[in-house]
């Protein structure tokens, strides 16, 4: 019976994500935003038709990984190879400023506390929290605008890449403190490990789908061994080195983003992706808002965190893009697009759980800065590429 | 951890598949051949790279709820019309000849049984489980050959959907011979249910998508709303009016058959289809056979079963469309393209299970008509398909 139920509930949110993206749309915002909100609409929020199921979680994780498998592909390589020193200029600024103003924020609100003593753990964990950049929903947001291949768009999305790589070491770090037996060096050495096995296997299989790809140019088996080396990589990121599958997925794209087909894939992917793993992605993250576990008592703290989570990757991220000879408009696009937060922010705090470094409450917190920062991110972002496209 | 083993799970079965469905083509016989027995290579059965799980199971429900829908969207209502009194015919004989072979067939190995007795029973279950067409891979198999649109086609596909109406009466029916409680005039007041509302519901579906297409040709929405329709109708079919998933797919492929844009929906449903969820269903049929659960015991039963169920679909359907003024040569192609057996035919037998009228030891019979019947259909079609073309 239960696999009826699934047909339901993907046609309620396929329907209730179109309508409200093409809602959104009349009212100027990224149709992204109005995927979430029907998430949040048709989820237990509000009218709790949909209920979070295994099978939509991990619908949702197969869109994110195209999603950031078609990033890849719509790549160009020089303009990456350009960005790069910048793009890591500002990861590493979007990580620190974060990571400093949680700390700092905590302490504000429970008082300072000693290096080494648990509440002083507690700040510096909630600092970590507010590290992860999620870039799925801004890649979207850039596309629709078609702005995803400009310099910008690249920027944003590299950087998000290697602030996921740092935020893996420095939560890895963090806990470290806590329990000494976690081993620091092993995930840099891992790190190291993806990328040279990345680039090495990287480097056969482009030249392999490129033989291919002038054999039988244009064929099915093109795109599908696509798709397949994309969720090779996604499995291999997680499993074999620690690093996250987004991360894999989109480095897949950047292998194959200079074969002659690499749109051709992209068209398949994209067709794909807006018809059903994409609206599942992004109305799941409403879905998995459940607002019983609001708390009020922490309410001023919440509103607190998300601004400063907001601000902290704004201002870091931005200044830093500012440093690297950007405008100022063109900074501050780079500091909003990465200020969306997403579902690693609930991992990285299931973590903390577990390790005893965060309080169950936060959560709420947590929630708050996900939905608040991954609804505003793409509608600052219109915005300002209309004040500078005008 | 789960969700990253899905990922090589899927890696693996669209890897296989594609390099199977290549094969399969150079050796002249149907790509969705190729399909099956990647799956049965990678499947338990030989290597065991892949196991059967929900996950899996459910995108496989998702990739034949697509498959019978764009059977559906490319149906010639015209062609449907024609053909509807000679397919009704073809799925009665398809239903009543292989219940009478496979009664028979088992009094022909344990002894005639008097009515009323269990022996009796088992006997008519046996003849029950071979009464179910599975169109799907047929389908599949005519759509590569260029034929699904064509008369025959049309006559196999809505004959086999009529079949699986009657089949579930005749299951219903069977099974209230033993446990006199279910209610077989709600069986058919249901389906003559299902059947009025989804004239009525269909039609204004129907009139709502001509004015969006008229009023938003070619845009995302008409196809995402499509498929959405195909999903509810899926549902509805199964939860309201107890008629299988895939015939309120076809339905509401049906439906919107023939509205301007009917093509584009094909089109956007065929690219999903052939990229995930159509690898995906046909190697699933491969990964649920596990070797383990072949009993040498029954070896004879079973090969008389399988010659019995194929026969008896090829001779009941075929005189049947033989009788409705086809040639020799197309009343074939509709018992062969009639034979084959899928999942539904596993559902009977577990029914069967649950109320005391099969024994397990009979499944061994069950999964090999499937495997046989479903490789062998495709071949046999594309062969007829060469005489008949030459």
């Amino acid at each position: 019976m239960q696999s009826y139920v699934i047909f339901r509930d993907i046609a309620i949110i396929l329907v209730a994500a179109k309508l409200c993206g093409i809602l959104a749309r009349k009212v100027k915002a990224p149709q992204v935003v109005g995927e979430i909100v029907a998430g949040l609409l048709i989820g237990p929020c509000v009218l709790g038709w949909v209920g979070q199921s295994d099978f939509i979680s991990q619908m949702a994780e197969i869109g994110v990984i195209i999603l950031m498998f078609s990033a890849g592909l719509e790549t160009n390589i020089k303009d990456l190879l350009k960005t790069g020193p910048a793009a890591f200029a500002i990861a590493c600024a979007g990580v620190l400023v974060p990571l400093a103003g949680g700390t700092l924020l905590y302490m504000a609100f429970y008082g300072a506390a000693p290096a080494g003593s648990d509440e002083f753990y507690k700040a510096v964990f909630t600092g970590t929290i507010l590290t992860a950049t999620s870039v799925s929903i801004t890649v979207q947001a850039l596309r629709e605008m078609g702005h995803l291949k400009g310099k910008i768009g690249t920027t944003i999305v590299s950087a998000a890449v290697i602030d996921d790589v740092i935020g893996i070491i420095v939560l890895t770090f963090v806990i470290g403190l806590k329990t000494p037996d976690t081993n620091i060096s092993r995930v840099i050495i891992n790190t190291v490990l993806f990328f040279a096995v990345s680039g090495v296997g990287g480097f056969i299989a482009y030249k392999l789908f490129k033989l291919f790809d002038s054999k039988y140019p244009h064929t099915r088996r093109i795109p599908i061994l696509g798709l397949a080396l994309c969720l090779f990589m996604a499995y291999a990121a997680e499993t074999f080195f620690g690093i996250a599958d987004i991360t894999g997925a989109y480095v897949a794209g950047i292998i194959l983003c200079s074969i002659h087909d690499s749109e051709y894939i992209a068209q398949k992917m994209d067709i794909n992706s807006y018809m059903i793993f994409g609206p599942l992605f992004f109305a799941s993250i409403g879905l998995k808002t459940n607002i019983d576990s609001f708390d009020m008592s922490i309410l001023a703290f919440s509103v607190a965190f998300v601004l400063v989570g907001i601000a902290a990757k704004i201002i870091g991220c931005g200044l830093a893009a500012k440093l690297c000879r950007n405008s100022w408009i063109d900074s501050a696009k780079i500091g909003v697009g990465m200020m969306a937060r997403g579902e690693v922010a609930l991992i990285v705090s299931q973590k903390g759980l577990a390790v005893g470094m965060l309080s169950p409450v936060y959560f709420t917190s947590v929630i708050l800065l996900i939905i608040v920062s991954s609804i505003l991110s793409p509608v600052i972002l219109k915005f300002l590429y209309s004040k500078s496209d005008a």
